[in-house]
């Protein structure tokens, strides 16, 4: 009982229960809080028509909600309010070079959350849902830049889901066939890693002479891009 | 007609025409092409039971046919072989962080590829596709590591999809709202841009003494990934 107080258990439906054995699944709350915080932009799959739409957009989390821009989808959104989309945050970070090809795998973290979306039209949820979406991918952004205007809230379409409905799959470490037959062939085998960063700020051509970089950018261009090392 | 022979356009159907102003659409060939290269990982988006499913897998490109690890989506790949599928393969290259907040976005490149796949069972056929896919992620890897036998050729799946459906969106460059009135304001606006880059590549601890990194591997770390420059 108390580990799960500890390590909440997100919903177990035959949506997010996991088929494969290779791959760790969590449905801790958690690891999906973890690879949520450590990215921002997420792909995106309606249905349009029958057939499967995967766009990529950008989102923020407020406790149990993700809030996502909805206007690269707007057709599809617009089209099926009530239908359950997936969205789907991934990040990649090696490739698993085996022995073998066929143990060759890639270390990774994904999230999926499924759910119906909810478009959000209240101005007031909407500036609230626009404040968590630019302070998750820049803090501090939301009080330095100009919030929006009325006309300009309206103009924007935003989404809310729920995280109720969620799994994580997991890969990490070295390939697995290092204790098999194929250890004696003698061949290197270990991981690539594969990190993001954040470089420079690049100034808008258009900026006026003397502006600085404000002090909450240039503490998120030295912060290691999804909480990873850099290696140049 | 020379322009049209040197940058081939891409199908124009009501899936792929591109509904937004702000970002560039893309019906040209070479801009799938630069897309599917600088890039090993894309969202399959298939429909199971009326939902959408994205998992993140790996592909090659063979000419105008894409190859897609299928076991990931093992389930709805056997469900529903006659369904088409979204392919989608997003590159986020930075912030753009303008004066207004109604401005701020994502400078990326991403390609869609709609289709239906076919699940490859030919065992020469998987073996070229596998190939295809082991060497777009690792030139030279396909070589060195041990190919599959037949019985773990018959335990992968493998899914083509052809490239005549595709479309591309790309962002790049500085905010739009440098001529505006918030110009004025005198606030800093500019990009933040994101890299992605190899590491030193990690043993596996399981390897015995002396086997060095051999020289493909070497080669593909030393590699800025993505085509994108570093910076540490």
């Amino acid at each position: 009982m108390t580990e799960q107080t500890s390590a909440p258990v997100l919903s177990d439906t035959p949506r997010t229960r996991h088929r494969r054995l290779r791959e760790q699944g969590s449905l801790n709350r958690a690891d999906l809080d973890a690879v949520l915080a450590a990215g921002f932009v997420c792909h995106l799959g309606v249905v349009v028509d029958g057939s499967p739409m995967v766009v990529p957009t950008v989102y923020g989390v407020d406790g149990n909600t993700l809030y996502l821009h909805g206007s690269v989808a707007g057709r599809s959104m617009v089209a099926s309010p009530q239908d359950v989309v997936c969205v789907t945050v991934t990040h990649v970070d090696g490739l698993v070079l085996a022995r073998s090809v066929f143990e060759h795998g890639v270390n990774y973290r994904s999230a999926m959350i499924y759910g119906v979306p909810r478009a959000v039209t209240d101005p007031k949820e909407k500036l609230t849902g626009l404040r968590v979406l630019t302070e998750h991918i820049a803090p501090g952004q939301w009080e330095y830049a100009r919030q929006p205007s009325r006309k300009e809230l309206a103009a924007t379409a935003l989404l809310a889901l729920s995280l109720a409905e969620a799994s994580v799959k997991l890969r990490s470490g070295p390939p697995e066939d290092g204790d098999g037959s194929d250890a004696a062939l003698g061949l290197w085998a270990g991981v690539l890693p594969l990190h993001s960063a954040w470089g420079s700020p690049e100034p808008d051509p258009a900026l006026a002479g003397g502006i600085p970089v404000p002090a909450h950018l240039a503490a998120l261009a030295r912060k290691r891009a999804r909480g990873r090392d850099v290696q140049g």
